[in-house]
């Protein structure tokens, strides 16, 4: 579907709203309601536990992971949903790093989302014996790469500036140096095609409930190559991750191929909502997705530079360095988002000073662009600092 | 409330059908389905990211713990919600081997579900090092706690047989040893009242979909007895987990009390779910609840063994030494459990050769139990090597 127009009726946005915060949380798609009372009343209230096997409960996260490869240019059966991003981000690392045995050193960058961060620090701490986190500067990344680092864990779109990775050139650079390459893909996935595969990625986990419009809270998925599937040990060794769960064997026994980063039992209601956002990713052509994405990126930011000087773009302007978000810089970038929302204009405060932006071409149209734009400029033209929302910053500083 | 013919009524359960397989997947309460809807359509179509806030969605993990907090004798502010209990399990057997540095054998039992000791193998090899998972016969346990043990991993009621291990008794004893006690309540929240601060116990983990009827894939919840709460490290070091989540701070610190032990974003329309159940079980007196469900299984078991000579009973008679499920045993009880589902009687069958039924007396009356009697009893009678079910499963073995 290259057709935008059609699949912005699929949405339920509220009215008056300019809504370029999917990149936070991605609004309902209107099957979703349906979809799941129809597995709360004729699955778990009719079938009652023989729904796991009747309504396809346990394979859900394996065939809705077949769904979102496709969107992520995965292998089919390389992909299985559950748990967050974060847990999945710590198996990822897990694996990685044992795979990996005598080096020591999680190499990251500052632009990564801080539970990433947190949740290889958390690892470091257990393995012990010298394993250490290494944060350099986003642009330091690939000089960094040494023979010292086991893996890098890199999220290929910085969540504040909207700053894109290259993913090929830095997975290129760890291999050379035999180091493994673990990729966060919560800005990437539903933003843009990502060549998973074809850039040779080990490890890779994302988020559902940002472009993918599963709701909140909506399952994370994990990628594993299919070279190292079979030799991965998962870390957090779940009981649907075990060859064969339902013998309930006492030893843990690492199940077939993606199947064994399972661990308990899958978040049914979610992954029903998420089914029903599939439905409409099913029949989304990623090429047109991208090159209306930056259509829409292109026209906010010529926009909002014509008419607001005093906002300083935060995004690369070269398109191949950078995902669906623009994030612009200002001192007050609290305040003004706090006007901007109350105009209905919602967009994200990231902090220090980031004012960000997702476009959605599945739900963003040229005239929303263009109202944001408008709104932002009267924002910025009559910032007088008696406004509410700035006498209620001057208090929080 | 003790009156629980007035319970049934809030739940949705089918016509014809014995439901007891509630210690599997509990049913629907009837309000769930409303309280979903409120929450998709009002909340995340309406109001979009602000619902983090406004519909308060961020707080709902610790606002649900401490109504779970009364039902296990938990203190305020000592459980919150999240994740699957395998992850549960994880965090709390990693802080508890961390705070008792120098002892490296987490002491179990082969009763325990196999989930549990499958993450304890995985985080045992992941601490590498010697440390080890040690599994003794469930009677075995007090007479194994010696002073070797770091931490005892024990699932208080037994999934096959319904045993109950005596909270009290093995906390104390692993204090007595310098050990630390951790609990799996899985088939104990909703089944009884527990008593864990009463025991002492140390960490504690459970689920929601059993018992406390959250639907299926409910979030798990864990406990952490104050005296640890602020020096228990959590190894799954999520953003929700720090002490400002939303500073973005690129160095995880632990947040106050057992808000330290959240991870990732929370599943809010699982967690909804919940919050409907657990309008139901905050009026619940789980003294009187404890007395009606003795009652039921004394009748069924009593019912069974004067009608079904041939099934032998694995659950203890002793009501000090059982939960709320009753099971018996039978080398055909595979083939018995399918023909009973046919029937209508829903329990459940566990390798090698256990019927099992779980009796909750929020929904399960006096009239089920004698129905359910009377069908087995029925079945039994009528063994005939010729029906479907005997064949299907001569055809498996």
């Amino acid at each position: 579907m290259t057709d935008f127009t059609q699949t912005r009726p699929l949405f339920d946005l509220p009215e008056g709203v300019i809504y370029l915060d999917g990149n936070s949380l991605g609004p309902l798609p209107k099957s979703a309601a349906a979809r799941v009372a129809r597995t709360i009343q004729d699955e778990w209230g009719q079938m009652l536990i023989t729904a796991w096997n009747r309504a396809g409960w346990m394979d859900l996260p394996s065939r809705l992971g077949d769904r979102i490869a496709r969107l992520v240019g995965a292998e089919a059966g390389s992909v299985v949903l559950g748990d967050t991003l974060s847990i999945k981000v710590y198996q990822a690392l897990a694996s990685a790093i044992e795979m990996n045995l005598g080096r020591k050193v999680i190499l990251s960058d500052s632009g990564n989302f801080p539970s990433d961060l947190y949740m290889a620090q958390g690892l470091c701490k257990t393995l012990g014996d010298g394993y250490t986190l290494k944060v350099v500067a986003p642009e330091e990344v690939l000089g960094a790469i040494d023979e010292s680092v086991a893996v890098t864990m890199i999220t290929e779109v910085d969540y504040r500036t909207g700053r894109r990775h290259d993913m090929k050139a830095i997975t290129d650079r760890a291999h050379a140096a035999g180091a493994l390459a673990v990729w966060d893909l919560a800005h990437s996935a539903g933003a843009f095609p990502v060549e998973l595969a074809a850039c040779g990625a080990d490890f890779a986990c994302g988020c559902t409930y940002k472009y993918l419009n599963s709701g909140p809270g909506g399952p994370a998925f994990i990628y594993v190559a299919p070279r190292h599937q079979n030799r991965a040990r998962p870390a957090l060794s779940g009981w649907l991750g075990h060859e064969a769960p339902f013998a309930f064997d006492p030893d843990y026994r690492p199940g077939r191929g993606v199947e064994r980063m399972r661990v308990g039992t899958p978040p049914i209601l979610q992954m029903a909502a998420l089914d029903a956002a599939m439905e409409i990713w099913d029949r989304v052509d990623m090429n047109a997705l991208r090159a209306t994405s930056l259509a829409l990126t292109d026209r906010f930011i010529a926009g909002v530079e014509a008419a607001c000087p005093d906002l300083t773009l935060a995004t690369p302007r070269d398109h191949t360095s950078r995902g669906s978000q623009a994030s612009f810089r200002h001192p007050e970038g609290y305040a003004i988002m706090q006007a901007l929302i109350a105009e209905g204009v919602v967009g994200d405060f990231r902090a220090p000073d980031i004012l960000r932006f997702g476009f959605t071409p599945l739900y963003t149209s040229v005239q929303d662009v263009d109202g944001a734009v408008a709104i932002l400029a009267r924002i910025m033209a009559e910032l007088r600092w008696d406004r509410p929302e700035f006498k209620a910053r001057q208090k929080v500083t």
